[in-house]
């Protein structure tokens, strides 16, 4: 339910008032609050109110960040959505999503779901420079937070070695949530030193072969892919390496039951139009299969073994925080997740900085586990 | 919709008229014909009519076959399903289900969606002796054809050198649906000359260490696996060999669109399970994740290169027919199931027999392959 206060701003920013009631009876309005600053989240979209869209007690609305169209097939993709015109290629690091926000004076970062997270917001101010929000106020800034110290996703990109960092890879404007051109944005970046992700250049669809060559190396570098942008920010797509594709499902299948179907079967889709497009074959092809296979079958295997040995499926994760506080309020904000962490270690490293160890503990995947490996017998 | 001599003959049986107005609303009645026998079938389940029954004019029911019950951990599996009792062992055949049953002086078959297959009813009399049905008209034969000539699977057990062959594995009553004991069964089909599925004989759960090795050596030979019955057909389940979810994966990854993820992630799963239970580890295990990466990838490639080079999915299937008729009646009988198939060659084999080729089209594999190799851009 949406307080009286909320219901008239959403009018006001456009929201049309039958358009509300749906959202609110199908409970995809959600009111929440973060050291003193109320918001609205959207668990929905309606209209350009996109899902993960935040409007806050000032009337600011940050817009749910778009979710970037993804070509399987590289070479026509690129004819398919740029034709013969340039585009900028950004790498695609392996992290998760965040808006970083001004708002009545404090920086708060904002997850793709539309939460203000206590842990970002806490670290946002170690990697951008906040004179930035003073001058410009009306901008978000998004990037992406990766790291093998993340509190959402068990490994990071192979060139941050500890802790986490902040990757810029797009600047958008409160309201509308459009993004400002390509190049204004890296002279932004350069100008108040805000670290953005590694950018390779112009290329156009003459250059597919300059650009496969950039895939096979970032796969060989075990680095997640690349997104691919018209410089107005207009045609945006996004390609994955073969690497990021085998890496995901070993991932993933550790914690197999956890996870849709379709986790695993688009990535053995997308590792297909790979091998296809590249007429991949022989020795290459079998590494390939192994591979795949191996990532399918090890973690989750050692899975089950672990369940059948009286365990359960968790993963741990580590963190650095400033302030003890910060990792019970990522508790909190865990557990309206619904996800079930528990803290395992605090320690101080002395610098400031406090080190985190918590498990996400994955009580279906283990059930489902348990059952299977107890006998169950069920029809399929 | 269901002829009012139906509807009656449906009550007779028991059928509450509320439910059949329900099944009636959502199709779930279907009423067709034979060879002037005129059938009703359920497409759903109602009461003791589960999907696949048949109802004959005559008043007679077939009751659809029920699914039996899969372990993957066949230890635990059997101690849970049959305790300390015995159990008969027979092969799991890999085939399509048949009911063979007689109807006012016609031996039909019946597949598992409750059809009546113009093929298979041509052909049970080659493999069934029908003084059985003088004797028993009050049974049904429950068996599995299997072949390298089947119109519905591209590969049979690899003992099936070639056509296709009927293997007997329950005898129900009509009407209730209930089967013989087992014995009863092997008797009847000895007496009668009915070929039946390999039996392995009786085990109990203090055999598990002789019936891991039949698994090992059925998976070896290329063969399904095996379902455990109590004597008296009470208990049953069955369990898979690691060859037959990689194999299964291998058929299905040539038509990857087209079918359930579902159908890929069960049979890793299985996989999964078998190797955990059997502490499968080193080369061996390589072996597995190789054989399970290359199933997957190899043939979803091929498919991704035919289409890529103008070509569809398709598969190609060869059966021997005593009639062209039968032919004919066959690419119906697809047709009505939703099935695009075509005939590519009738050939004459000088022996009563004609060998009849046709290939069946998968047109949204096909679409679904072509847009994301012309580079469609989509959000997943």
């Amino acid at each position: 339910m949406v307080s009286s206060y909320f219901r008239n701003l959403l009018l006001k920013l456009g929201l049309p008032e039958e358009r509300l009631e749906v959202l609110e009876g199908k409970g995809a309005l959600a009111e929440d609050e973060f050291e003193g600053i109320r918001y609205v989240r959207f668990r929905d979209s309606a209209r350009n109110f996109r899902r993960g869209t935040v409007v806050f007690e000032t009337g600011e609305a940050v817009l749910g960040f778009p979710h970037i169209k993804r070509v399987v097939q590289l070479e026509n993709g690129i004819r398919r959505v740029f034709k013969n015109k340039p585009f900028y290629v950004e790498e695609k690091v392996d992290g998760y999503n965040v808006r970083v926000v001004k708002v009545k004076d404090k920086i708060l970062a904002i997850t793709r779901g539309g939460f203000v997270c206590p842990f970002t917001t806490e670290r946002i101010e170690d990697f951008v420079n906040f004179d930035f929000f003073k001058d410009y106020p009306n901008l978000v800034l998004v990037g992406e937070m990766a790291g093998p110290e993340s509190p959402y996703l068990v490994e990071g990109p192979p060139y941050v070695k500890e802790d986490i960092e902040f990757f810029l890879f797009d600047i958008q404007e409160k309201g509308t949530g459009r993004s400002l051109p390509a190049e204004e944005r890296y002279r932004l970046a350069e100008e108040y030193g805000i670290p953005q992700v590694e950018r390779f250049g112009l290329y156009d669809s003459s250059k597919v072969g300059e650009l496969k060559e950039l895939i096979e190396w970032l796969s060989e570098e075990k680095r997640e892919g690349i997104v691919m942008k018209s410089p107005d920010m207009r045609r945006i797509a996004k390609y994955v390496t073969p690497y990021a594709n085998i890496n995901d499902i070993k991932i993933g299948s550790h914690i197999f039951f956890d996870l849709p179907h379709g986790y695993f079967m688009g990535r053995i889709k997308r590792l297909a139009f790979y091998l296809a497009e590249n007429h991949v074959r022989g020795e290459e092809f079998e590494n390939y299969a192994k591979a795949l296979g191996t990532a399918l079958l090890r973690p989750f295997v050692e899975s089950i073994h672990e369940v059948a040995n009286g365990g359960e499926v968790d993963e741990t994760f580590t963190v650095r925080v400033k302030n003890i506080t910060t990792a019970h309020k990522m508790v909190t904000h865990f557990e309206r997740l619904g996800v079930k962490i528990h803290i395992e270690d605090i320690e101080d490293l002395g610098n400031g900085y406090w080190r985190i160890t918590f498990k996400r503990v994955y009580p279906d995947a283990t059930r489902e586990i348990r059952e299977l490996w107890n006998g169950l017998a069920f029809v399929d």
